[in-house]
C-alpha cells in the first residue's frame, strides 16, 4: 500500500491511498483507523506534500560505513542522533530553499522510517510492529554551518530541509535496499542499506528507550558515502528500490 | 497576564487564565484570538501541565559566561543550539523521570520564550512583537550521556526533560532577571539573565533566519553555571524573578 498527503486542487489538504493514477481520500492520517471519504482525485491534480505531518524526525548521522570514513571519522559505538523540527517538511516536487547564510548545500539520500503506533520501551523483535512504512529522505544540510564538534542544529534545521516521499510505502522489507542520489540526472551516491551500521530495529528500539515516539513520527537512517554540494536550479532526485523516486529543486 | 494549561477534574485538557486562586478556561491557546468559555476552576483542583503544547523547543547550549567557563569551553561567537521534542514536555510538580541508563542527571535553570505569532526572518527589533510572553525552563540533562564533542540529543531529550511553567507571563522584560536553582531547598544556580551571552531579541531574530518559529515553540536560552546531579526523590526548583518557581520531583 502507498499513502500519500496532498493538497487537493480545492485547497484542502488530506491523506490518500495511492491507486494507479489516483489518490483515493481518507479521512484522517494512515495511521489512525481511517476510513475512506468516497473522493478520488487525480495524482495530476494535487500537490504532493510531506507524506506525513510529524512531530518529530529523528535523524542518524555517520551511519553507513563508508560516510564515516569519508568524515575521516570512527565508527560510532552508539547511534549519532540529532532532530530536525515540523518547519523542514517538503514533498515530492518541492523547492529546497538555499539559505542565504549558507555557502555549500549538500543532499544525503536517506531511508526514512514512519512510525505507525506510539512506541515507547519496545525490543528489536517487537520494533517492526510499530512501523507504518517506508519512505525516502534528503537529509539536506548546509555543510558549511556543521560544526566538526559542536551541535548540528543550525546545519539541518532550516525550512524545507527534509524531503520525504513521494509516498509512505507499507510491507517493504527495508534491510537490503539499493539507495541512490543524483543532481541533474548524474549519480553521486549508491549504497544498499544492508550496508547501515545499526539496522532499523536497532533503531526504533534504542530511540523508543530515550524518548516516546509518537505515531507519524520519522526517523531518517543515515546517508552513504558520497556526498556533494548543489546549486541553485539543480534538480536532486534520491531514489529508494521498490519506494519510488523523490525529486525536488534547489531555489 | 498569566496563562496555564492544565488537565480539569473531570480529565479535559485546556488552557487558562490565571485569576488569584481561579483558572478562568479560555476556548484555544492564549497565543491565538482566545475567548473566556465561562468556565472556572480552582487552580486547586487541576493539575498543571506544560503551560504550552509546543511543536518544538529551541534550546541554547552555554550562553552564560559562568556556565562556559565551568565546562572549560570558550565563549561561543554564534549560539549553541540543539533541540527537544514535544514529549519532553512536563508541567509544574510534574515527576521527571530518572532515566535507567542514566547515571548522572542534572538540572539547568533556564529562561524560557514562548513565541505568540509565527516567526521567520524578523530582526531583533521586531522580536519582541513576537513573542507571548516568558516562562521558567528546567533543561533537564542525562550529563554522562552528552559528549563532550558529539551530538546532544540523547541526553537531553528523554521523555519529561522540559519542565516548564507553571504559566506564560506575560509583558515582562526579561533582560535582567534573578534566576536561581534549588535542589532539596538548597541552592545551587544564582544568577541574572543580564549575564546571557545572546540576548531574547538576538536569539529569537538569528533562530527565525534558520527556522520559522511558530505559535507555541519554545526558546529556553541556557544555564548560569553551578550544575550537579540530582538523585531520585530530590524535589527541584527553579526560579526565575516574577515569574513564579517552578518545581519537580524526580523519580
Amino acid at each position: 500500500m502507498r499513502y500519500a498527503r496532498a493538497r487537493m486542487a480545492d485547497g484542502r489538504i488530506g491523506y490518500g491511498i495511492v491507486d494507479g493514477d489516483g489518490l483515493i481520500i481518507i479521512d484522517r492520517p494512515p495511521y489512525e483507523d481511517y476510513a475512506e471519504t468516497g473522493e478520488r482525485w487525480k495524482l495530476s491534480d494535487v500537490s504532493l506534500m510531506s507524506p506525513v505531518d510529524f512531530s518529530k524526525a529523528v535523524c542518524i548521522g555517520l551511519n553507513y560505513r563508508d560516510h564515516a570514513e569519508e568524515f575521516g571519522l570512527p565508527i560510532p559505538e552508539a547511534p549519532v542522533v540529532f532532530m530536525k523540527p515540523s518547519t523542514c517538511q517538503l514533498g515530492h516536487e518541492g523547492t529546497i530553499i538555499y539559505p542565504d547564510m549558507c555557502h555549500r548545500l549538500d543532499y544525503e539520500a536517506e531511508l526514512a522510517v514512519v512510525i505507525g503506533k506510539e512506541c515507547h520501551m519496545v525490543s528489536q523483535e517487537d520494533a517492526s510492529s510499530y512501523i507504518l512504512g517506508l519512505t525516502s529522505a534528503n537529509d539536506v544540510t548546509a555543510r558549511d554551518l556543521q560544526p566538526k564538534n559542536g551541535q548540528w542544529t543550525v546545519a539541518k534545521c532550516f525550512d524545507t530541509f527534509l524531503p520525504l516521499g513521494p509516498y509512505i510505502v507499507t510491507g517493504e522489507d527495508g534491510s537490503d535496499l539499493m539507495i541512490t542520489s543524483r543532481v541533474n540526472g548524474e549519480t553521486r551516491q549508491m549504497s544498499r542499506t544492508s550496508n547501515l551500521i545499526f539496522s532499523i530495529p536497532y533503531l526504533v528500539s534504542y530511540l523508543s528507550h530515550v524518548m516516546t515516539l509518537l505515531p507519524g513520527d520519522v526517523i531518517s537512517t543515515g546517508t552513504p558515502g558520497g556526498i556533494s554540494g548543489m546549486q541553485k536550479g539543480d534538480i536532486v532526485e534520491i531514489e529508494i528500490e521498490r519506494l519510488g523516486v523523490l525529486r525536488n529543486t534547489i531555489g
